[in-house]
């Protein structure tokens, strides 16, 4: 390989990461060359130790290291096997976690269906979903993903996959109106879900 | 350093890339280890060889090799030392040789003023040219940018930058109607510049 083909070959890689196009991934690989001795190096060797040092648990998605794989949260012997909570990143799981309403296991799908970042089903952690429902004994999958477009069409893409699995109750999480907020802070949408999830306190 | 500091670490470093905020570099650190056996690795490997194999030439800025730093063009005897052509991006070097127009030396700025990208004066090849005049024969700097809004404050900086050098003419590429076209396909902005440029040819 010669210098052009290296340099492509650089860009080429750049340009598979999520959210990068073509243009992008020549400014960074301009960008990388031009500044050798810092940011060329930098990103080199943090990317060795990500390499040596952090996996993604194999069950959850988490950001974990070689030695704990599964993850702490997937081995926890007092959290519920049977309900999988599924989030978009895995930093949802720690967000969830400060709730503390949640004693089941995770799911992270690392993404959702976004036509602008170009992810499609393929680039979710969803067949990995379904073949871990299909393994262990779980009775109820919540959905815990974000409000927007992108992450509705990722929770209706979700369960129609899981439909076929007649033993697999599929929950969302409640959408309405925020704690500590009123009416007049809430934007026609919030306010028409939590209409229409209206419940009785009869 | 643990995990999450490992992590934060690959999070940072692809954070300092040009184009790439603090969730884009999330979402780029989740995908690389999320395919460690494929992306990470052929990510890390392209990164090896470019640091190998690849060098920013130190006069103009293009991509070259370790062997050939400055490059080919940097040192071709035939071309004109008294005349610099800068250009934003290496890849421009080549469409101006294709055009067979320019026979003086080159100066990539690798990048341009941006608000929306983050880059500042400082990310520019800036210093490194006036650097360059100071010590070189040079007689005309001809900026060769393209015709964006920020291409065109860029533009403004070089100029108001080179301005102290008295023997340094500053020169631009005419602007006005493209070849093989009319009136009817240009935009207003482009046929008001041909109109402000105007020439004779009595």
């Amino acid at each position: 390989m010669d210098a052009s083909g290296y340099f492509e070959n650089m860009v080429g890689c750049l340009n598979r990461l999520p959210g990068i196009g073509m243009r992008t991934a020549e400014r960074m690989a301009y960008r990388l060359l031009a500044q050798p001795d810092t940011l060329l190096r930098d990103l080199r060797e943090a990317l060795d130790r990500a390499a040596d040092g952090l996996r993604c648990c194999e069950r959850c998605g988490a950001v974990t290291t070689p030695d704990r794989n599964p993850c702490r949260l997937c081995v926890a012997p007092e959290r519920d096997d049977h309900i999988i909570c599924v989030v978009e990143s895995p930093e949802d799981i720690l967000i969830l976690e400060r709730s503390g309403g949640f004693k089941g296991r995770y799911h992270a799908l690392l993404g959702k269906l976004s036509a602008v970042q170009g992810d499609g089903p393929a680039d979710l952690r969803l067949d990995h979903l379904v073949r871990r429902l299909a393994r262990d004994s779980v009775t109820e999958v919540v959905l815990a993903l974000n409000t927007d477009v992108e992450s509705d069409a990722t929770a209706a893409l979700i369960a129609e996959r899981l439909r076929p699995l007649r033993n697999v109750n599929v929950t969302r999480l409640a959408h309405g109106l925020p704690a500590g907020s009123g009416l007049a802070y809430s934007d026609p949408v919030t306010l028409g879900r939590a209409m229409a999830g209206r419940q009785s306190v009869g």
